[in-house]
């Protein structure tokens, strides 16, 4: 997959490469908005012109030798970049492995979170979870890297009306699991047969022709599917109390829930989560598990990567950088020194580690805060929610605390499954993250059972992370509040002298495999042109 | 996967299977109710419970002979559940495949359409299309066989909201290709302010408290991604026109388009096509192509089906049904003799085909008309949706004569692809079937490069399919109008003395290869129930 060029014939890569050195960036995007065929997430992924690995050995500036901070997406991205390049990359990473947050789970992986004793996944044969990053819009830049490096991937299934809806203490609805379809055919309906009577009433004040509210009352009738009078009634859409089938089985349509009961379910405020531009489908994920991503990088990057590499100090001098690390498999303290530093530790962590950063930089990132954000997988006997629900991927979501169930998008109809039977972030992640491993997994089967008594019969084993307290990452994802971006992040953004920052955090697509490789990326385009001018 | 039974505990098919027995459908429906763990699908579902294969045997009535008129999935569905239970079924299937409209074209495939020369798919080793059915519900019955017969499927991707909408003739929008985000983002932003302004000035009769007023203005302001002040602006739901990247680069959220172009484009009417029951997320398709259904049947009813049998003439007698066909590989006439006779071709042919069917059953079988459906297949030496628009299946939908282009669900970051140029019903289909082949091309490249003008230089070879040319079928699949399903279909419903009629047109699924299943299900129990009582 990476050499797919024709030979003879340049490729756009190329084509854009030379227009990006004989005119910029600002060319690039010129000739690719005049060539009319790209969006501007193409030219978002086409705005990076990897440094030209002929210009480094020219120009006798050979060798430079870089020390990488992390082996997760922005490390190794960076590692990758500057090593076609023909920069001279070495990567410590604390972990045996690579990835960061960018991690699965299956049978013998363990964890200890901070001041937690040891958890050992026993998941059988071929289940795993994503602990971290699941899913990928098919346009972020995390793609081109999946078809450059040839991985396989398949659909994250995101959006499923067949999974439920499931809430407590909002009346009428008050814990029944609705499919989501339900909830959407009523929401709509209603709100459209109010809307649709309002325009024919002239009740709105709107700018609208004649004509236009024909064009608009036509619509909410075919979005809220009402009938020639512009009343919502029953609508297969919504599903069937009685399914149709064979011969004169015409079916019986459900009965719609009333205005009020629909209204105070609150179950129309989950609708815009599908909404959200880095949700909407299709979405992605690699066939096999996440971490084929960083194993990819990895594969690439052999030799490169320290493990067991802990990163105690940052020193930097008028020419170069020392970085002093801890060996962990000998215990022994090393140091090695490069001309830059990119460092991707997450800031949670950065924070507690001893450097030379000036206090602005020190302060900034002291004052960044990390999001909470947890999970736990659950392996069950048998995939009840596709045997019995017809549930195939997608998440149920409700207002109790494990706040979602996620039904795994692969392996259908495999005996076994593994489902994430909560996925939380912020005081529901913190409340289930204080929990040990066991109460979690109690919690986790008391709730989810409201949903699914399958839970009672089917659970097998589990395994369970809160980001706040892995070593490494203690975190999600990075959490800017208030004025922050336009405060303290703007320091981050600048190189402490030769230390630059990389990672979901140093960018606008934060949580995002992409904001890592985006922002490793604009690293190794500055790294490259401040050698070249030096 | 056949035989899944943990030894020593009874099956829930066992258990559901013995209260059939005991009580009837009834008792099965209501025990299964009882058990609370059931969807109306799940019910549907396990509305079958299949003959048990002693009961014919027990009942020294063995070795019934049954005729099944085609090799679709009703007439396969029907050999195989009755097979099971000990009936000796015999397939006449006028071609040399099973499946019949459900058909994979892919290298090698022919065609000639009636009246027309022979066609044949210059497709690339490995690309495929799905000529009839080609996506499959989550919740249909057709799932239920895949498990059974351990078919490989993946998601099929109906839903994208990166895929485009372009209408011509609409105002402003005209002749521009909208990613479907954008029309969504602003339509539901625009009326959602409206009618959030006019709940809060009470300008709408609603019989809400004010506490339900509020929270009809909460999901107002989240469904259309309104403001504090209730006013939809730009939102990153609809995208960016430039998108957010690394560090200081926040990103410039696109501008809406304004109320009345959006209006007036119609694009807000396309919505409800992902809302209808049978077109929700998720659906699936079999792995390499949905033949994979009939090849599995196929597998399981070895020596059963006689292909290149045409059917000539159908008769009765107070014992028997005799079937007269033409062995197309010889050219000589035959005929076979069976007790009862299930016909699964469908009423646009069986018209045609002589017989002693009742006189009200003739007439009901002329009555009835089947709908107008073409695809065109497109090989592109390149997956520019992907590389260049990061479209990854879906589809798009315009006014043009080509209604809709569909993205390939499978083979993602291949080097080629093969997408479907139109998919179309009715009149467009009308229209694009009249065409020859090159024709069909034709339009499909022009129409279609005004939204992809990557056609010009990618477009490889095409292969199209107008149903109603298409000899053995004769029509997409039926079209019931007016009131025929209460004056015509209940004929039909009935068996004509000793034959069955099923296919989809004999269910409330039509199109659907579920309503094939179901019907063919339907007569299964029919004929065994008849049978015991002889």
């Amino acid at each position: 997959m990476e050499s797919t060029k024709t030979p003879g014939e340049m490729s756009r890569r190329q084509f854009l490469s030379t227009v990006g050195k004989l005119g910029g960036g600002a060319a690039v995007f010129s000739v690719m908005g005049t060539l009319g065929l790209l969006s501007p997430e193409t030219m978002k992924a086409a705005d990076f012109v990897p440094p030209d690995g002929n210009e480094l050995s020219m120009s006798k500036r050979g060798g430079k030798k870089i020390i990488i901070l992390g082996a997760g997406i922005a490390g190794m991205t960076a590692a990758y970049e500057l090593g076609q390049a023909g920069y001279d990359c070495t990567i410590l990473e604390a972990r045996a492995r690579s990835g960061g947050r960018i991690w699965s789970v299956r049978r013998g992986t363990t964890v200890a979170e901070v001041g937690a004793s040891k958890q050992v996944a026993r998941f059988a044969d071929g289940l795993y979870f994503n602990a971290g990053p699941m899913r990928i819009p098919q346009f972020h830049v995390t793609m081109e890297y999946i078809r450059k490096f040839g991985i396989p991937i398949e659909p994250f299934n995101n959006v499923n009306e067949h999974a439920y809806y499931y809430n407590e203490n909002v009346g009428e609805l008050s814990g029944k699991k609705i499919r989501k379809r339900e909830a959407k055919a009523d929401v709509r309906g209603y709100v459209s047969e109010l809307m649709a009577k309002a325009v024919n009433q002239n009740a709105l004040d709107m700018p609208l022709t004649a004509e236009e509210k024909e064009k608009l009352v036509a619509y909410l009738r075919s979005e809220g599917g009402l009938d020639a009078d512009l009343f919502y009634k029953a609508s297969s859409r919504g599903g069937y109390k009685d399914e149709p089938g064979a011969r004169l089985d015409a079916g019986v349509v459900r009965d719609p829930f009333s205005m009020k009961a629909i209204l105070n379910s609150g179950f129309g405020n989950y609708f815009s989560s599908e909404y959200s531009y880095d949700q909407q489908m299709m979405m992605f994920h690699p066939v096999g598990g996440i971490d084929a991503i960083p194993n990819a990088f990895e594969k690439r990057l052999k030799g490169k990567i320290k493990f067991h590499s802990e990163v105690i100090e940052i020193l930097q001098s008028d020419t170069g950088v020392t970085v002093h690390y801890k060996d962990l498999a000998s215990g022994e303290e090393r140091k090695i020194e490069g001309e830059y530093c990119i460092c991707t530790i997450p800031l949670s962590v950065l924070k507690s580690i001893k450097s030379d950063f000036s206090p602005e930089m020190k302060q900034a990132i002291d004052s960044i805060g990390y999001a909470s954000a947890g999970k736990i997988g659950l392996q069950f006997s048998r995939r009840f929610w596709e045997e019995d629900e017809q549930i195939y991927g997608g998440n149920t979501l409700t207002n109790m605390d494990i706040t979602s169930i996620y039904y795994p998008p692969t392996g259908y109809m495999q005996k076994k499954g593994l489902l994430l039977g909560y996925y939380t972030f912020g005081a529901n992640a913190d409340k289930l993250g204080e929990m040990t491993y066991l109460g979690r997994e109690a919690h986790a089967l008391q709730q989810g059972a409201k949903i699914h008594p399958q839970y009672h019969k089917e659970f097998e084993a589990s395994f369970s992370v809160d980001w706040k307290r892995i070593k490494y990452n203690l975190g999600g994802w990075v959490s800017y509040t208030g004025d922050q971006r336009t405060t303290v992040y703007p320091t981050l953004c600048k190189p402490d002298r030769r230390v630059y920052l990389a990672g979901e955090h140093m960018s606008y697509i934060t949580a995002w495999m992409a904001g890592g490789i985006e922002s490793a990326r604009a690293v190794v385009t500055d790294i490259h042109q401040r050698v070249m001018k030096e």
